[in-house]
Formats: structure tokens, sequence, C-alpha cells
């Protein structure tokens, strides 16, 4: 409908190539809106006739309860195929007025961030949901004694409450990031014209309140060509979708038959066509190749955008692609994490046992002999460090279980100046089971320290899911009155 | 069907996470004709009885002409789907037979790799008519002189066929990368079973055969588990991408009003739905926007395979998923290359235009300096330098225009041993028109050049059609072959 | 000098494999800082003698003097060399106490953190000082009018400060995004220990302040093992990239002979070994491929933390390696963006001209038609589009140079309700000269539009200036008071 | 020294941005050569007399010697570095002859091909070492059972050896890939002047054959503006480096305490500054960390060349650049993988504990009841999940332990038509012990499969190895040729 100086029409594989069609299916209801809550500003600032704006009104209001009607052969996009409709069904004097002042520039922006917008309050609703149940795991596995590992070697005794809270407050920081962007996301770009704004006399505010955002992108050339804050949105769902990955690689290991820490719920998991003993954890595997694939559209995203001419340009069409599809991906990948963690079967014994069988409490013994003792760390990390092989050539028993003359030997060996009265005396107080009692840091495995945190936690899921229904109630607010502003215009007498 | 130590159903959404339904539709085919041939196998091998590999075949046979009788609902796999329908059809004690010998893990790259080997055939034949294309092109632009550019700053002079021309080469590259992988792809995991083979006698080069395989992947290990060939073809994909889209990026600026040298046909360009004078190379931007999601499909085959164990796992659907995605962009831009390409307009006068009111000619002035005048290349250089500095004050004068007090002006200023005299006859000489009959190196702008590169290009798409040809009857006769088979099988008396 | 269970030396390849030691360079002086604050903590804990805190405060303040002093070969990092040189210097019974309750896993990122923000810091300030160029250059460019583009075609008439405002709002929302971060990047992950924290009784928040930071990142598991504040810089910097590519480009295009807009200050261009005439931007090309390689540096970072077990793992050695590269680079390229800027030559005439010879005001005629005609905007659209036609056919004639049979004829042949008469006189008053000066919506571009963006903006800049000088104050006033307090430990009598 | 058209100095920060003097040092030697190679075709083509020619020849040898000679400052590459150096020494007459006919853009281009091939036949011979190392731990393994692993999950039983072949096959598809591009690398682009070729009668087809070049890279605009085959190179490299973080993997889950497969050489180990009983595979996480490098690396290449115009740009250093970082990581990442296996110990007794303790022979039993009993696979797996089922119920005791009763009530549970006896005659012949025998698949685990496979490879090894030492020979020559031009050219009487 718009092919003016090209002549005749578009090729067919050039349009099929071209058409965002398919992708738009999912921005077609914001569009109808944000045609509305235009087409209401040009009648209250006397440019358009109560006639032409009921008609319109009333028909976009049928094409929003049923968007099937609209024909979307031959379109390059859903904006032409809605201006042709109401062409058709209306005549081009009336329906040949919806794009006055505006342009698809400024208009697929629009929808782009209406969607995002409750997309996110979405997202933000599911990661507190989330961050609730590793607390509440939490809360019940504060006596859950388990190894800590660096280099996934066993490094020190501490606790699955500890472990988990780790990720409630990195769940905490993703949702920080993604939060805040929400002010930057919820600002209209309506009335930027294709590029350099309008001489129709709009007024931006207007529609930018009926349609419930918090102010303007100002500068027309910014509004239609930058994608920054939508780049950021991709950003912070990559390293969201980075902390469900190490969550998830945490599980698989702990999963195997050889740790054997956790079991997933049999309702997550999969079993084999070929070997019938599997029990395997699919779920989680996709979690990290999910997560790859939000990292591949967010590369797409900074490629497609580098060096881009100021200005529109087609290959911001493609960036909606991946942008939605992102926004799609994380949100399942919550749902998933939160119903796997929710169900996760835990071995608390098996975990128990693993510490008991190790030496994860070499450091603790260390610093001990430091505090109690007078030993200067570098001298009791060597002489814990040669007891621990000593152990190790005893067919790996535990360091409690070592003889007087067994230390006498390493004593001796290492010419450490200590007794091994001392020294025994320090094994058979720092054992595997009570080492995280002793832990005195903040933010330690000591279980006293999640307690606090716990408790601080509560309170932010809470302060949060408060604020997340607000926002919510304040779009569905300003919606709900765009949709009476629209009835009433509708009913009015011409 | 194949829970047998995980107890109840999967979980409602971890089910939708995990199935691939929707990608599976695109290997479908394979996947049948791929447990034909291994039914047929086992028959041979005496491991099947007749009666039930009849039935099977002949189901199978239907579903293949209508795979949509296949209940897709419930299901993780089309691989479940599939068994189950044959199953409900035929009884356990008949269709619960066709996983004998085989597994999931290596019939889903079966099927991955037959579906690739069908792409990539297309994608040789669309890069050949595009080379073919430009090289007719070329062919008529033998004589359209045009400025060659670096840094986007007009550099030397040369014609529209040299500049095609290049293209050609990079795209024969292109080509033979793609090519050379055939030879890996086309091999067959087939029994390889989970992991690590199987206990069943079967023959993996009988399926291979009937299948039209070149040989085998032999190791299980490696033939279910590696995906590097994939991650080898989506590189090349890329790569071929970023030349389609530097192309696109030339004939972009080329297309300004500023440049002004080509035009795209009315049938490949976008209008606005806001300014009636627009003629946008939409399809051109998107070349450049799909180029960065192919880039980003492969980020995620890396980032995906990045440090994943040996052995199956589930993150290798996605690595599918992105794989066809990035095979089937690449289908249609090259399409849309070749249509933009073949009926692209080119404006020679304003090519020409430009190269008349160019200083492109410099570096050739200088170096008839160095042969003719006997200067050292860095002082000719330097002087024609000065030269352009004097006619760019001259209001953008022609170097030819300059007079001999201008000249010998500038020869004073220089210091340089010359005389005006011999500087004149050689402006004269090196005109911006005549400029490119005195390019003598191999591969320059001379036309001369593209006339040699024209005719040796075109036997090689010769050769390339050619082999291209036999490499798809190859498997049309495989495939044929195992037609013929499974109708005879499915007739046979019992 | 840690070996105790591994017996013997490194392997001398695998030791160069392994060492940090080049890019520990730069981090050496806050890892000594660290160690200090740690050691006065200890002390004040009375965890450490007088005795042996002054001879190691005194022997770190020569090596913070003079780093050049640590011995560095091998060793696999700078914690190592730097506990060995004390333990050499001062024996093993002072020496060997400085890593008592701490370990390499919480001090390396220890180090970062504090690199991290006074690179932060300094990145700030170039950003203001960017969009402080940016503003003047605006400011005196109120009235250079030019041509916009979208898909690189023309598009609306604008104007240069316009255009440059849509870079400082930009800049703006860049630096939101990295200022916003400063809150989480400055916590204090020392005292975490290797991951689960320590028995020592040390006091966490006496560190964090004695180092200047805002508080603490508390659970130790998530301190020494989350990377996700460092990605999300790394994002941040790629967008500001991102916007500096596009620049970039815009006056990689500009610069060209064929739109001559504006040209690079002979200090910042470069020339060409063979073609005199050139005058290349290379520093603009390298500010696009500056942007890849930071990119390139976040999709290490992501793919480098994918599936990343829980836990310090020596990967993240490498992730140090290419945050420091990233914010080094984009430092450098601030400096050169703001150098190019700060001298870019304008050509307003040749600007000017291009927006006299272009049809660039045909959307403002068409609205202009809806306005004071009343057509609806299709049906405008529709016949300026015919008349730009009937004007290209005419040699690229102005619109307004139309005769009243020319569009009478075009009237006639779109049957568009308008009297000839009714267009002329809107052709007449929507000259490509005059059509700015009609804009009237928010953000476009009318220059009054941009007076009230640059007197706001300005006020930005002035508060940004403010509170990051408040920011490095706070940081140097810490580390004074450190000074102090180390000198003052230094100097007590034991 | 060829700043002809801007004047003044560079901006000393716009230097120092532009500078590409690091990177350059590595191809430093490169660049003479082929000024040398470059100047003899000049003599020999009768452009450049012997005087010259013998004057500059000899100081570029004792440049060759000593590249420390060059002054560095002040300028951005070597190219200029050098140029200016001969000027100075040699006066403008002689030095300034150098670049006759060649620019910097065909140059560089030149100089990094030959780096690459030198860095390429190096990996090639690494990677052949590195497969040589499996091959031999393979051949001492044949009998090491261990369990294979799918989802990181126990799955079928196999062995070492099996799993080692997997990727030594998966090493010589690395190694194909790289080998092939050698014949696209070697080729060269010297005489291609800036972009269009040379009005000067140079030999192209000499100077490739005196730098030992295979052929030329044609098309003038081809050759100095395309880096397909870098990327290619990249993208293989990126390949590579994923097959040896998969290794990697492996190893560092292998030798956890939970495994406990594999242990690293002490030599290959780290240790821990706080926890005294670690070892820690940090090498192997290296492997993983740079590996994410590299692919970073192929990312900035892939958006560096995404969408760039034809014609060399400055943004082709920054490729240079990452691509020699790429080179140089492979390497030692190669040295560092063939290091750590070849002194892996094996913990053979640990893994075939594994072994028996598990239920991975499952899928081999179900085989043989569909073999030897007649059951159909579906519900053989169906049976056997259930035995699985009952033996885990029973304190997870093994199958073979089960009573006749117990495998009576799972018959009577599952219904399904075998006799107790057969069941328990298969369970005692297919213990876990005894399956990789029974296993009879091209590519099995069984031990004769890769017996076969072992011989053949070692025949593989050879040729490749045949092949590459012929490859550096040629290359040898041809720069020992040349060596023996440039000497006796510099030794001619004038």
């Amino acid at each position: 409908m718009y092919r003016s100086r090209p002549k005749g029409e578009l090729d067919r594989d050039t349009l099929n190539f071209l058409s965002s069609m398919n992708i738009d299916n999912e921005i077609i209801s914001y569009d109808i809106m944000g045609t509305q809550a235009h087409l209401v500003m040009l009648y209250e600032k006397g440019l358009l006739e109560v006639k032409p704006l009921k008609k319109i009104l009333n028909e976009l209001e049928i094409l929003l309860q049923n968007p099937g009607k609209i024909n979307r052969l031959g379109f390059e996009d859903i904006h032409e195929a809605i201006e042709t409709h109401l062409v058709k069904k209306l005549g081009i004097e009336i329906g040949g007025s919806i794009q006055t002042g505006r342009s698809r520039n400024d208009q697929v922006i629009l929808d782009v961030r209406m969607k995002a917008r409750d997309e996110l309050n979405n997202i933000y609703s599911k990661i507190i949901s989330l961050i609730d149940s590793i607390l509440q795991k939490a809360e019940q596995n504060l006596g859950s004694i388990m190894l800590l590992y660096t280099h996934l070697q066993q490094a020190q005794i501490g606790n699955l409450s500890h472990y988990l809270l780790s990720y409630s407050d990195q769940l905490f920081r993703d949702l920080d990031r993604l939060y805040l962007t929400y002010t930057r996301i919820n600002k209209s770009p309506l009335g930027s014209g294709p590029v350099g704004g309008s001489t129709i006399p709009i007024d931006r505010e207007r529609t930018a309140m009926l349609l419930g955002f918090d102010g303007l992108v100002t500068n027309s050339l910014d509004a239609t060509s930058s994608r920054d804050t939508i780049v950021e949105l991709m950003s912070s769902l990559s390293i969201l979708m980075i902390t469900l990955s190490r969550i998830a690689e945490d599980l698989i290991i702990w999963s195997t038959q050889e740790f054997d820490y956790v079991e997933l719920a049999d309702k997550c998991a999969s079993s084999s066509s070929a070997m019938p003993q599997k029990k395997n954890p699919d779920p989680l595997e996709l979690l990290r190749s999910r997560t790859t694939i939000v990292v591949g559209n967010l590369v797409t995203s900074l490629a497609l955008l580098k060096a881009l001419p100021s200005g529109y340009s087609r290959d911001l069409q493609d960036l909606k692609l991946v942008f939605l599809n992102s926004l799609s991906i994380v949100s399942s990948c919550l749902t998933i994490t939160d119903i796997v963690i929710g169900s996760l079967i835990i071995h608390k014994d098996r975990m128990k046992d693993a510490v008991i069988n190790s030496y994860a409490n070499s450091i603790d013994i260390a610093e001990q002999l430091v505090m109690q003792k007078g030993l200067v760390f570098r001298t009791a990390h060597k002489i814990v460090g040669s007891l621990v092989e000593m152990a190790l050539s005893k067919n790996n028993a535990s360091l409690s279980s070592l003889s007087v003359n067994e230390i006498e030997a390493v004593i001796k060996r290492t010419s450490v100046p200590i007794k091994a009265k001392d020294l025994l005396e320090i094994l058979e107080q720092v054992t595997p089971e009570k080492v995280i009692l002793l832990r005195s840091s903040i933010g330690s495995s000591n279980p006293d320290e999640q307690k606090k945190v716990i408790k601080s936690s509560k309170i932010r899921v809470q302060e949060y899911s408060d604020d997340i229904r607000k926002r919510k109630m304040l779009l569905n607010n300003a919606l709900h009155n765009l949709r009476q502003v629209v009835i009433s215009y509708t009913n009015k007498s011409s």
C-alpha cells in the first residue's frame, strides 16, 4: 500500500524474505492499542474528526478481540496489514488517516517496548518466586553439612544452606539489573515520526500517558534508531542465564552416581530409549544450552548494531526477533529451574558421609594451629599438608585417626616447632562434623550467618513483590483507562 | 514410553521445555527412512522376522507419505512419537522391535546428517547460480570504469567488472569450504548405540550403503557425542554470510543519492509508510542482519559445546535447532542476493563521472613518473600529493588542468628534480579515463585481466555444476534403491 | 611455595601456561594495599603482634613505591611472588603470616574490584567530557541544516545539532548504566577465604572500610566464585562501544568525497603510503574494530562462565585478563572520540546544498496537505509520491519548480481531490530550507527543541561531574587514611 | 613520512591509538623478506638499478639479523618504520624506492600469510604429537574397562582405550580442517597494490616463487580486502579448542575425589595457598578458558568483517591482532594437553570397581534377551528396568545377585513372557566385567575394534608427519634460496 516511488509489486521471494509477520503476532495487540491512543490524541488535538475516530476505534476494538480477522498475506509487516484492513473496511477517507503524525519507525519500537515491559514484569515475578523457593530449601537445610569445592576439588566444609544462599544473592543482583532497566524501557518513542519528528502538532505526552509510560524518549532520532536499552536487557538476561547454568551444572554433577548428593524428582527426569537403568537430568542440560542461545542472541544484537548508521534500518527488524526469543526462553527457564529446585531430593546422609571422609577441614586445622598454638599460617599450612600426605598413604585414613607416633614423625620431618600433643588436641577439636560451627567470618558457612541472610532476604522478597504488584497495577490502570476512553469515544454521538 | 526408572509422567511444563517436536518436523522423513534401512538390515542379518518387517515397513511407508498421522502430543521427540505410533498400531510385539541395536543418540545425528547433506546440495547450487549471475554482470561491465575505495575513500580507478570478480573469487572459496565438508558430513553414525555400540551383530556398513553414505563415523563415542563437523559447517556458513554482507554494504552505500552508482530493481526495493520519495534497499539490510543471526547461531554452538562432557547430552538438541536455522537462513539469503544482483540497475555514467572528477589516478601518475621519468617512488608520491593539494585549492580542478606555472610552483616548493614539461606529459597521458588500460599487474583492474578470469571461472562453474549433479544423483539413487528394497520386502510372502 | 600435596616443581611449560604475571602488573599496587589493610585488621583484632606488623607494613610500603623489587620469575601469580618476597626478606616467622584468614581466591577479586573502580571513575569522566564536547558542537550547529537518513537513504530534513544530541542522549544512558554498577562493584570480598570463610575471628567490615568499600559481598561462596558484576560491566562497555561505533560509521560515510559533510582534522587523519591524494579516517575505523574486540571479550567472559561449577576455578584468571583489556580499550576509545569530534571540520554549505537538492521535505508537504487542505494522510502520501516521480523525470528538478500544468497532470492521474493551486501553495510554503521550523513535536529537528535539551543536558553534565568528583574523593580519602594508619603503625614502638 | 595530503603531525594520543607496533614485532622478519623478494624482482625486471638494490638488500639483511636497530617511535606501523630507516640510512634516492609497485595493503597481508603458514606448520606437528600420545595411552589401556557416560550419568560399559580413540579421531578431523586451509593461505597477495593493482610491470609470480608460495590471490581487490581464509583458520582453531576443552572437562570430572579415575602428574598440578590438602587441575581449567578466548577472537573477527566495505580498511589491523593471538594460544594449549595426557596417572582399579558396582550392563542384558530369548527390545528394556529397580531397592545390589524369587516377582509384575531361569542365565552371562567382549558393532567398545583403529591411526600419523616435513622443507628451501639470491645480488659488482 505504501509503494509510491518503487513501482509494481515486490518479488514474491523478496516479500517472504522481508516479512516480519510471524514474529509480529507477538506485538499485534500492542500495535492496536498504540494506534488507539494515537487516534484519541489526534481527536483531542482537533486533528481528527469524531466520525472517523469512532469508526476506526470500533474496528480496532474488533481486531483486538479477534486479530485473526486481519489478512496477513502479502504484507511486509503487521502495521501495513492493519492499515490496509482499515482502508478496505472503512474506505481510504477514514482508514487512510491513522498514520497522520506517525511512522512505522516510531510505531514498531513502541510495540516492542510495550511487549518488553509486560514480559519483564512476568520475569521479575518468576525470579522472585525462584528466590523464594531457594530460601525455603536453604531454611530446610541449615544443618545439611556438605563439601564445598574449588577447582571442582573438595575444598572446605560448608552446608547446603550456605551454597543455596550464594545463588539467592546472585539472583537478587540479576533481578536488580533487570529491574532498573524498567525505567529506561518504559518510555514512549511514539510521535518521533520516521526520524526527525512531525510538523503535525501532536501531543507526545498525552499518548505516553494513555499507554502507561513514565515519560518520553525525547530525541526523535534517538527514539527511532537506538536500541541500547534492548541490548542492555539482552545482556542482563544473558547474565541471569549464566547464573541458572551454573546452578544447573552443579546439580548435574551432584546427580551423578559418583557424587550422589541430589536427585531430580521423577517428574523432572528423563529416561533412555535404550538403557533401562537411566535417570537423566535433561532439564538441567537444557538450561545450559538455552543459556548459549540467549548468549548467541546477544551476540547477534551486538554484531547487528555495530557500526549501523543512524536512523532506522531494516536490520532492526531482526533485533526484535532475537530479543523476543530471548525473553521467551528466559521466562520458561525460570519456571523450570523453580520446579526442579522446589522438587529436588537431597541426599543429606551422602553429603555428610563425604564430609566425614574428606580432608576438607585441613584449612580449619591450620587456622586453629595459628590461633591456639601460635604457628604462622604458612608453617601451619605446611604441616597440615604433611599430615594429609601421611593419612593418604595410610589408605586414606582420617586425620583424627593418626597416631602420636605418626604425628611425631611428621613433625620431625617438617621441623615445625610444635608438640605432637598440641597437634593432636587440635585434630580432635577440629573434626569435619564440627568445623562449620567454628567459622566466624561474616558470610561464612556457619549456619548462624545463613539465618541472618534468610531473614533479610525474605524481607527483600516481600518488598520486591509489593513493588512488582504496584508496577503491574499502574500499567493495568493506564490500559484500562485507555479502554474506557476508547469505549466512551466510540459511543460518542457525532 | 521409555520411562522405566523414573516413575509417573513428566511434569507438563517440563515436557514442553524438553520437547523438540517443532524442529523435528524438519527431520521426520529422514528419521523414517533411517528406521526403514535399519529394519532391512536387521532382517537381512536374521535379527528380525519377515512378518514384523513387512508390517512395520508398510506402516512407515504410510507415515512417510502422510506424517500428519503421527500423534505429536505428549512426546519429547519424534523418535518416541513414531515408536509409540507403531506400537499402538501394530502391537508391542511388532512395534517394540524397531530400537533393537539402536538408540536415539545415534538416530538423531543420523537424521541431522541426512538433512544437512540435502540442504548443502541445495546451497551449493545456489552459490553456483549466484557466481554465475556475477560473472554475467562482470562480462557486461568490462568497460564500466568506476572508483575503487580503501577506507571508504576514493583510492584507485578500476572497473565494475573487477569489483564483481573479487566477489566471485570469494564465493568460490566459500563454496570450496562448504564443499569439502560434504565428505565429513556424509558418513553414517547409525549403529553406534547410546555411546558404546551394541552386542547385537548389526551391519553398520549395510545401513550406511542403503542410506547413501560414503562411510562410517567409526568410533561410537565419537559418532554420538561429537558435533565438530556441524560447527565447521556453521562456521563456513557464517563466513559465506560475511561475504554476502560485504556485498550488501557496498550496494547500500552505492545506492545512496550521494553515490548513486546503482539502484535496486523496483521489485526488490521497499517504500516508506511516511516518506513518499523513499526507495529503500531493505533486502540488502536484512542480508546484513541475517549475517549476524548466523554468527549468533555459531556462537551458540561453540559456547554450547565448550567443555561439554563426552557422551550424548541433551544440550545437543539445541545445537540441532540453531544449525537447521542457519541452513535455512543462508539458503534464502543466497536466493535474494542472486535476485538483487541479477536485477541490479547500474548507473554507468554516474560511475564514470565520479572517476573523471577524482584524483584517483594519483598513484598511477606517481608510478609513471618512476617508470618514465626516473623518480624514486617516495619522491613521486610527494610531488603528486602536492599537485593534488594545488588542484584542490583551485576549487577541485582536475590534475590535467593545472597550468605550467602552477606545476612549476609545485616543483619549486617540493624541490623535486623534474621538469614541468615532463610532469605535464605524464599528467596528460595518465588521465582517469585511460588509466586502467595502463595497469599491467596480474589481477589488476585492466579489463584484459578480467576477461581471463571470467573465462576460467565459467569453466569452474561448469565443473562444479556437473559434480553437484553427480552428488545429488548418487543420493537419489541410493534412496530410490532403498525405496525399492522396502517395497519388495513389504510385498514379500511371509 | 604453596606446593604441599603435589611434590616437586611445576613443569616449566606448564608454569608459563598458568602464570598470570603479565596481567598482574596492573593489580600489583591494589594487592599490596589489600594486604596492608588485612594486616592492620589482624593487628587490631589481636591476631598479629606489633613486631611482625611493623616489619611487613614497612616492606610492603617499599614494594608499593618500587614494585620492580619483586622477583617475578617462577611464580604462578603476584600473590605468591609477594609472599615469597616477604618470607625471603623477613623470614618465615614474619612473612609467613600474611595469609592468616585469607586466600588467593578472595584476594584476587579484591584486587580486580579495586582496579575496576579506579578505571570506572576515569571512564565516567571521559564520557562526561565527550558529552560536553558534543553539546558544544550542537550549540554551534543549531542552524546547520542537514539531511537525516533512514536505510541510509535521504529521509527527512533536520539539523546537525539534532543529530549530535541524539548521541549525547545515548551517551547519558551509557553513563547511567555504568554508573549504577559502581555500587555493585564497590563491595569488599575480602575475608571470604577460599570459599567457605574462616575460623579466624577476622573483621571484614574493618578491612572494607580501610579500603574505601561501601559494604561487603556477604556470602563467601558468592564473593569468591561469582563474576556477574564484571560481566555486567563488560556488557555496558560493549554497549557504549556500539554507540561510539555508530558515531564512527556516520562520520566515515560523511567523510567520503561523495557525502563530503565533514572532514577530520589533519591531526587525526592518516595518509597512504601509495596514494598521495588520500586522507583516511583511520581513528574512526579503529573505533569500529575496537568495538568488536570489546564484544569478543564479552563473549569470552560469557562462554567462560557458562556452566562453570561453583567455587573458584582457574578459568576466572582469564576473565580478569579480558576484563582489564576491555577497560583499557574503552578508555582510549573515549579519548579518541573526544579528540575527533572536538576537532571535526563541518562543511555546513555542503550539508545545506544537499538539503536543497533533495526531496526530503516530502513528508512535511504531505503533512501540511493533511493539516491545511484536509486530505487524509495516505492520500497525501500518494500524491506527493507522484509529484516526486514527476520531478525526478524532469532531470531531478525541485518540487517547488513544478509547473501548474505538471501538477494538474499529477492530480488527474492520481484522482486526488485537491486543486493545483492549493498544492502549489503548500509546495511554496514547505521548502527544504524552512521545513525544520515547521516541526512541532517534542524532540523533533526544530532548533527550539535542541535548545531546551542543551540546557538540561548541561545541568546533567554538571551534576555528574560533581558526583564523580565526590566519588573519587571518597576513595582517595579512604586510601589516604589507610596510608596514615600504615605509617603510624610502622612507626609504633614495639 | 607518507603524510602528503594531511598536514602536520598526528596527534600523539591518536598515533598511540593507531599504532600496531607491538603486534608488528611478530611479523617484522616476514616483512623484511617480503621487501627483499620484491626488490629482487624489481631488479630482474629492470625496474631497479643494481646499486640501490645492493645497498637496500644489504641494509635489510642487517635488520633481519638485528631488528632492534629499527627506530619504532613515532610510526603507525613497521612498514613505515622500515622505509624511514632505509631513507635515513641510504638517502631518499635509494631508500625511497622500495614501495615501487607495492602498497602497505598488499604488504601487510603478505606478512600475515607468511607468519600464518609457519605457525600452522608448528600446530600441525603439535596435533600429530598429541594424537600420537593418545594412541600410546590407548594401546596401554585396551584392557582398562570403565564406565561410559551420557548426560553425565553412567550409561554403558566401555574401556579407556575406546574413550581415548574417540578423541584421536576428532583430532584427526581438526587436523584435516586446518591442513586443507594451507593451500588457501599459502598464496601470495604481493603485487596487488593498494586495491587495483599497478601500472608498473611487476612480476607477481616471481615474488610468489621467491617467497615459497604455491600461487597467487589473483584479484587485487580480493587480495587486499578479503580475510575469509583468516577467519576460516580462526574457526578451525576454535573447533580444535572445543575438542581440547571437552577432553579437559572429562579429566577435571574424573580427577574429583568422587570419580577418582585419573590423577594429574604432580608436575602439572597446582596447589592451594590456603588449603593444604589440595591438588588442583589448573592446566585443564585454563584449557577451558583459553577456548573461550579463541572463540571470543573468532567473534571479534566475524563482527569486525560484517558489512565492512570492500577495499582495505584500518579495521583489518585489529583482525591481525586477534588472529596472531589465537595462533599463539592454540600452540601453547596443544603443548600443555600433550604434557598432561602423556603424564596422566590412570586409576585402573577404581575404574573397574565403578564398572562392577554399576547397572551399566542393562542395555546389554536387554539386547541378549532379544538375541537369545526372543523378546522384542521394548519389552526387554522394560523388564530390565524393573530388575534395576528391584536391585536398587535392595541397597543397590548387583543385578546378578538377585534371587530367583525376586526375579519371578519382577516377571509377574511386568507380565513379560519369559521364564526366570532364562533371565537368570542371561544375568549371569552378561556381567559388567565381560560385557565389552560381547560388543560386536564396528567402532564399539570391544578392544578388537580399538586395535584396528590404533593400527590405521599410526599409519595416518606417519603419513601426516611425512607430509608436514615435506611442507616445511619446501618453505625452507624457498627462503634459503631467497637468501642465496639476496647474498649473490648484494655481492654483485655494480
